[in-house]
């Protein structure tokens, strides 16, 4: 802000927070306000993470509800869902009020479903409370649930001047105008223009003449993934939703999608390293343990299972019992390798960038785990003979253990993000732990059966 | 798009392909036209990839540049690479003339360095040229290597209805006003203004009247990912870039955001999984395995080292030889655990909601560890007892020393990226195979350390 400092952004130091801390103690609430009114609401939003809940609901009912329905939307969750517990229905309604259609709709479906509809009669505004309860019907993961009803449209047979003047009502309502959305006399939607096209043009154009008929739009029952997709591939700002008879009925706008985008892509993230929830790292330890401790138990059953197939073979062993100290080594590289072909196709499917030809695909894993599996093979088979002493023909099973480890802990961690990608499950999940966890039971089978058949034990 | 079809998205069928790949070897140019213009640059981009190199060019050559360059922005990055070789310095220029900055001076940069300078000497208009070098003289990881020169910009002494006349002039070439900026007369940003305020404010008004005061913006040497950051919190679509006195360079658009916060959350996906260098699932096999080998082979010296830690306390073992069989247990544990927390830590610096104090975050996982660990431990003791029949004190042990490993291991997990971010290191690299390897290791030295103390071997 250039106002507050000529030259740096937002710092949160704890400083700053001791501050608003000692102000709202003190009661000082015209040195709050001075002080708050200097930062932008997502600012204000990180300082009220930071001071407790008490502390944060004195500073919610301190400052006018403009600022603070937009602190509460940029506000860590947990937070949030306590604020809003500490409030009335009718403080609530004051909050949502101020707010665009799609994030009021989105606070109150964070709420108990009996104080949604109590929150609902509170609101004062007729049309803005028939707009929410519109977009509360429509799953959160769908465009219906990410779209705002704030839009500008205009008729085609509107001239400009008067287009300009009525977007001039219009657009009070309309924080940002990305788009002038073309309908017909149906509210069908049938094309768009831009506030620079219209300024361009001579004001006794006819809208029917200047509009640009190639829009993109998605259906308000498109899944939340898909419209992100869309608006990335084609590079919009903002994409309009219509129903199966093209009526317009609200836009989506970038913000809420790099929202969902990045979301995504934590989601994913969390699962490859065996987190469920989508957790933050300032949750509750009882929150990360039921995150973390099921993806910790799916290791364990392996591991145990890993020890059952080591005890059956353990006795026929007799004096190769030197391979049981290769099982580490086969156990991380099945587990690397399953990581890595998942992620791929993890990675493909979630940007459509992978062929969606399954055998294709294994194929080409399968070259690539030949040509993986020759390359360490060869390095531990001569670190095992040579460094460790290991006798020939057990560095020599080694390494052709090695390279079957890799080839089918390659075909495992591929296939398995396709079988669940057909079935409707997140493929995401199959990076995680699971992989890891069959590829090492597998993997330490296909290490002793291939011992079994080489040195005839 | 409405005029195509009335109700689908574009979708790349192989029929598709086929058809583009039997016009181009008939070469019925007419008929390319006709199909091709239906589509979006976007779409035609991803057919492209699909068809050979010579029939992507041949595309190229066919239709005029201001739809190839578009084209060209979209293909995958190897393709576009092929098909600039097999143009002359001259044709690249022309694409290049019909490219935003931004675009233009990130397809040269993507040329070999003597090609750059012929490229750049064959553009024609003289100010695109002199922005598209300015735009080259920054690292493509900051805000000047990701900003583009098209900017609309107003002097605060105009009177709006001044302002609308001369924004006519210069919104052609600018595709989207985000924003409009106003400067002072040294060109030092001093606030914005939107298209819409414009039309909304009476014609003989001053800029100076009815400008806002409040502009984010970022230095021009701000990190890429800075910039993500900023814009994804205050929910921008636009941000001015300045220089240190304050004067206006260029504007960076959200959608070259989206791409930023894509491709890192890419990056780190990746890195999670073990594949470096931003890979794709249709990259070459050689390819894929510079990526994806040396990660395994950290892996293999792992398992190599752990082989030596076994072989090491196996001749004192004696009778507890049944400790072998659990090896497998404790390195999928310590390895889990060790991502979880690593994982965890890495969000948490990448989107700053993480507590930058380290001992706090130590301490918090240090309780989350024994909670996990007691969880795991019980269930183990169980298990390998009841069902397995191992003695009590080898289960107590084999107990002991999985929460232990899960203590050290969460420890370890967390302590890594904090170290490599405090040394300027992508902390993401962490929670890959190198932090698997090093908990499998120490994990089980813990647990054979644990086992000699407890059995006393």
């Amino acid at each position: 802000m250039i106002e507050q400092n000529e030259n740096t952004q937002f710092e949160l130091t704890d400083e700053l927070v001791a501050l608003v801390e000692q102000l709202i103690a003190s009661q000082s609430d015209t040195e709050l306000h001075t002080l708050l009114n200097e930062f932008h609401h997502a600012d204000i939003a990180e300082i009220l993470d930071e001071v407790g809940l008490e502390d944060a609901t004195y500073v919610i009912k301190l400052l006018d509800s403009e600022t603070t329905s937009e602190i509460l939307m940029e506000l860590n969750e947990d937070n949030r869902e306590k604020i809003l517990k500490t409030l009335s229905a009718k403080e609530i309604a004051e909050e949502v009020e101020e707010l665009d259609t799609d994030d009021a709709a989105d606070i109150i479906s964070e709420l108990p479903e009996s104080r949604q509809l109590e929150v609902i009669s509170n609101i004062e505004n007729a049309a803005h409370k028939a707009e929410i309860k519109e977009l509360l019907a429509y799953d959160q993961d769908t465009a219906g649930g990410l779209m705002g009803k704030e839009l500008v449209k205009v008729y085609e047979n509107w001239t400009v001047a008067g287009c300009l003047r009525r977007i001039r009502g219009q657009a009070k309502d309309v924080k940002r105008v990305h788009s002038i959305y073309v309908v017909d006399r149906q509210n069908k939607l049938i094309g768009r223009l831009s506030l620079k096209d219209l300024i361009v043009a001579k004001s006794d154009q006819k809208i029917a003449d200047i509009y640009i008929k190639s829009v993109d739009y998605v259906n308000v029952e498109e899944g939340a993934e898909e419209v992100a997709k869309i608006m990335q591939k084609y590079d919009l700002e903002a994409i309009p939703v219509v129903n199966d008879n093209q009526t317009l009925l609200g836009r989506i706008t970038i913000d809420d999608i790099v929202d969902v985008i990045r979301e995504e892509a934590d989601r994913d993230y969390q699962m490859a390293a065996g987190i469920s929830q989508g957790v933050e790292a300032d949750d509750s330890i009882w929150k990360l343990t039921k995150a973390r401790l099921p993806w910790l138990l799916i290791g364990v059953f392996g591991g145990l299972g890993a020890a059952s197939i080591i005890e059956y073979f353990n006795e026929a062993m007799g004096s190769f019992i030197v391979l049981l100290s290769f099982v580490p080594l086969i156990q991380a590289t099945a587990g690397n390798v399953g990581v890595q072909s998942s992620a791929i196709v993890v990675q493909g499917l979630a940007n459509d960038s992978v062929d969606s030809n399954i055998v294709k695909r294994l194929l080409k894993e399968f070259f690539l785990a030949i040509v993986n599996g020759f390359a360490i093979a060869t390095v531990a088979l001569f670190i095992t003979h040579f460094v460790f002493g290991t006798p020939y023909i057990v560095s020599i099973t080694i390494g052709i253990a090695l390279i079957s480890v890799i080839i089918m802990a390659a075909l495992i961690g591929t296939f398995i993000p396709f079988f669940l990608d057909k079935r409707g499950i997140d493929p995401a999940v199959a990076t995680g732990p699971f992989i890891t966890t069959s590829n090492d039971v597998f993997g330490i089978l296909t290490y002793f059966l291939i011992a079994k058949l080489i040195l005839g034990f």
